[in-house]
């Protein structure tokens, strides 16, 4: 922590702030420069998290110099992880494709789905089986039996399951059928849910929070880390801006600015990204080519038939497309889709 | 729900739109300006809500006539509502303030602030026992004790008790100890504890989401109102800016542009809104003066020492002096503080 | 200036950094902490403003220890400053109200306006000649005819004009008619119509950009004082937001928070910074209450006849309203309002 | 236009604006829903643009049916340009690199960039003579000198200049040296120096304003083409967002917006787009994979050395392996790099 105090600060508060300091078992390095004093602390930053430094008399600016979180940095551990789940890598020079549909609407619909996916290329399956609607008026989710349909689709064409926790009193229950667990961007601040995901052990996938920053995202996958869990893929899925041309901001240059901070793999959704099916082929392309780890992709077999999100789903011959296109970026860039 | 095509829409796509939405159950109402034609529907929109019509060929946009919210809204409810909670009267005409430290560290210090807030004029204490911390390492609140201390301090001085619920598992133990639930802002869209909240029937403050607009504010309150529980105060507490020199920015503007949708009280938090103690004075005097139905203050004897916030808090001196200010800006604006 | 290196950083790239560093004059106090070396540095920080420090190997980040302006903040000038404009004083203990029309219109219609306002209270008389328009087909003022007419409306009763330059070519023809010269929102950032009002010397009002920081928009203040002219009064007129509710965000912090930073007298205009009618009185209120020292407000005698802006004018006669209100919190926070 | 009425407005209220509409010229298109009133209107409705329709009694929203711009609009003019300057194309499957420091500092400087990006296939040579600064105390540019410069390099090896404009008193300057004119992202609305631009009829780029909406941005191309110069390209260079770990969030989804709702070519520029050296590489492939027709970034032969923007430019070399990058990413996505 480094700490620049207000210009000409009285000697009173300079030594009532020093002796706090050496109080709390910290070294100080004072220097002043044209009436400025800046006061360098040795010692464990992590300590002074919770005080309110700058609301001392005399305080300018309080600056950290390490990161707020540990266990997720690239300062822990150097190299990129690539994850291994169930026999599918994810990370370093492995890229991974996750299709199906928003939601699980029924069983027919998701093994056509699965099927079509699969044959293109993506290795996991995605559905929602519990859905956070802005509305309480809207569909709601098939629940178990979505998880089931979404279980049995898997198996059937050897792909993994990723599916939506949305509270923790259900972790049991989705724990049973889904590979991954994913936690959504309403919930990314939900720091009771990300324990119990840390607890469970189950490898999960955090979406960014519509407004978070880089390092609350980092800080959110650091909860799940700091319960052990280290099987965490991290997702960029858009942010709120200004302008109402897309649903959603997406914001492409979190995968190489993520990647300079944090060992763990970091994908992207371009449905929700941008909530326009225009704009998914492109944005995939784009993610791709600026070294995501692989891609969150919504199709239904008739979008405009869909029950959530159809204005944001391709469909399974559009999909197709964007396979073969991504894959020729992604070896552009030294990754590979994982098939 | 109003739609609008594209220009010079061909004329199968729209024959097959209109077809659609008539299997829906609408009626359509159809002109034509410059090329450009547009569809009015009659019917019961909210039907739509889920459909994905800006995705159809040959459609640009779609604009919703109603607003997606119903219970809470000036269309449902005319006058203002002015909540009763134990005699507390929160709405129209009546302004409340609550106040109290972050979180509840301890007895002695809970008492101290109590009695000391009560005495300007406080009716409602605040206090966290369960923190929702950004990380994983900072204090996470005394749990129980801390509500034990709450209920203890407020029965002592004739006070409400307003805290935090995090986790829809806790709903029981806060419920008993707490007179109004409040929802933080992180968890604004957490729908299972939003419903809980609803089905409780307890008094609850829903914080506005760091990035929520005021329509899907009203919306989270529509979640509550929905399962039946109409004992509602919104209250606004800083979004998410670009600019840093404020932890939020608060939006004051959001007092009178929700009393032009929503029936409910809306009550202002200065000092998460703005994250600095010398903005919290003259935000709440703000406040105040643009028609808030209360304040939420967080009060600390000592704030250099507190365990979270203590960059946000002021002490119960200072306290003091924002109460006869903001007592005589609530009669300017025909409005009256209740104690 | 503060640098912070990486985690482990070699020590060539330490050794060239410190060089770099005293070969531009800085005498360097290097300390570390938990492998983590920080750099002090003494000497003239504004020296480095142009260096890319952070693109240096081994370098986390860069830390100003000082503001990036001068002449225009506390640090230079300690006491709020108190503009006097032909005896029109603005700052301090002084609030100020500036009233008119979005645009000169004719001169009927601005005599009849100027007449109200001044009754009311306002001594300042606003109203646009040059209008910055987003449309290139939409009313784009009177030109020099609408300047004549503000100037005699105003000598008529005793007022000072403001109103807009939007070219570095018009300076001359402004400054003919104008007391005080209004530099719009899209052109803070426009540094040659900055330096030309600065090289004026002629009062203006400087209004904060878009989506301006409160650290840009003193940094273009700084551009007009560092010309030698020091008459600058600042204006909050909202900000960009991610709702649109409002057409901007009325960001009320930044009254205190620029007085905590700048000498500078600051205003507040709820009018373009809500957008709404219905938003004006209660945010006029809450600007004089959070301590602006002045406000200024569009008032068209029939808004739903005006040429432009006529979404946020209000009548005289709530002009009127507004003006006996704001009074009377004026006093409770210890202010004037100019007569 | 399309307007909504409140819940049961009444009949006086409704009977005076449909009055007022036809009085403008309109028919009027009136049908009822659950008790809301929808008025479609049939006329031009730019005619309403300056009118204040939604401060009517009784208005709720109003709705564009037409969008605001028009000689830049899709609906206009349906295939995508493709610019052509002196002989350089641009647009449709046309891409081309911009390449060049941020600043001209010296010629010999310069002739070594503009030797070097020419060799690795770019074409247009950029750099600034005028340089916008935030600060007063920066470097301000070379002025005419660096204009020269900039012509003698270009010549030399085959290339067009590109170079801004920040004053309208500059235009027959700058004019006389440069083959395309840039505005910067500060003068997007400084609409005296978009209208001088449409009269001189030489080419141009317009770079999209830190918050601008992407309506605002083909709004300020609309001003120069309503002046008759078509020959705009736009440019994405970063908006401003909550996050400050980059300068700016570049918005490549804005590349499949524009193309959709507009005909004009649109680049984009990853080195104030994201502010950081480490990001220029994937974003430039991740923007010709969204589809741009073009890339402007900086190069500077010792970025430590620079004298601005030294923290976002890469070095020759590193241009050299992104040329060669996005070649083959432009040929996936059937796009090709002019050289």
């Amino acid at each position: 922590m480094i700490i620049v105090l207000k210009k000409d600060v009285n000697q009173a508060d300079l030594q009532f702030l020093v002796e706090k300091l050496e109080s709390y078992g910290f070294k100080t390095h004072i220097y002043e420069n044209e009436g400025k004093t800046v006061i360098g602390l040795v010692g464990d930053e992590s300590v002074l998290r919770d005080k309110p430094l700058s609301s001392f008399p005399g305080v300018e600016k309080v600056v950290p110099v390490f990161k707020p979180f540990k266990l997720v940095s690239s300062e822990f551990k150097k190299e990129e992880s690539v994850l291994n789940i169930k026999g599918i890598k994810i990370g370093g020079r492995h890229s991974v494709v996750m299709a199906g549909p928003c939601s699980v609407e029924n069983r027919d619909m998701l093994f056509d789905v699965a099927s079509r996916v699969y044959a293109s290329g993506a290795r996991i399956l995605r559905g929602g089986a519990f859905k956070p609607r802005t509305s309480p008026y809207a569909f709601q989710g098939l629940g178990e039996e979505g998880l089931k349909y979404l279980r049995q689709a898997a198996d059937q064409f050897g792909m993994l399951v990723i599916t939506e926790l949305m509270d923790p009193r259900d972790i049991e229950l989705v724990g049973k059928y889904a590979d991954i667990i994913q936690i959504g961007a309403r919930n990314m601040q939900n720091f009771r849910l990300l324990k119990e995901v840390g607890k469970s052990g189950i490898p999960c996938m955090l979406k960014r929070g519509l407004c978070a920053t880089i390092k609350e995202f980092l800080m959110a996958a650091e909860y799940i880390a700091s319960e052990g869990n280290y099987n965490v893929i991290l997702c960029e899925r858009g942010i709120r801006s200004f302008d109402s041309e897309t649903r959603n901001l997406l914001d492409l240059s979190a995968v190489p600015v993520i990647k300079g901070m944090c060992h763990l793999p970091v994908v992207v959704d371009p449905s929700h990204g941008t909530g326009r099916r225009d704009c998914i082929l492109p944005m995939a392309q784009a993610a791709i080519a600026a070294g995501a780890d692989g891609l969150m992709i919504e199709v239904h077999p008739k979008p405009s038939e869909a029950m959530s999100d159809g204005d944001q789903s391709i469909t399974p011959d559009e999909f197709d497309i964007l396979m073969k296109r991504v894959k020729i970026i992604a070896a552009t860039v030294e990754k590979h889709i994982e098939e």
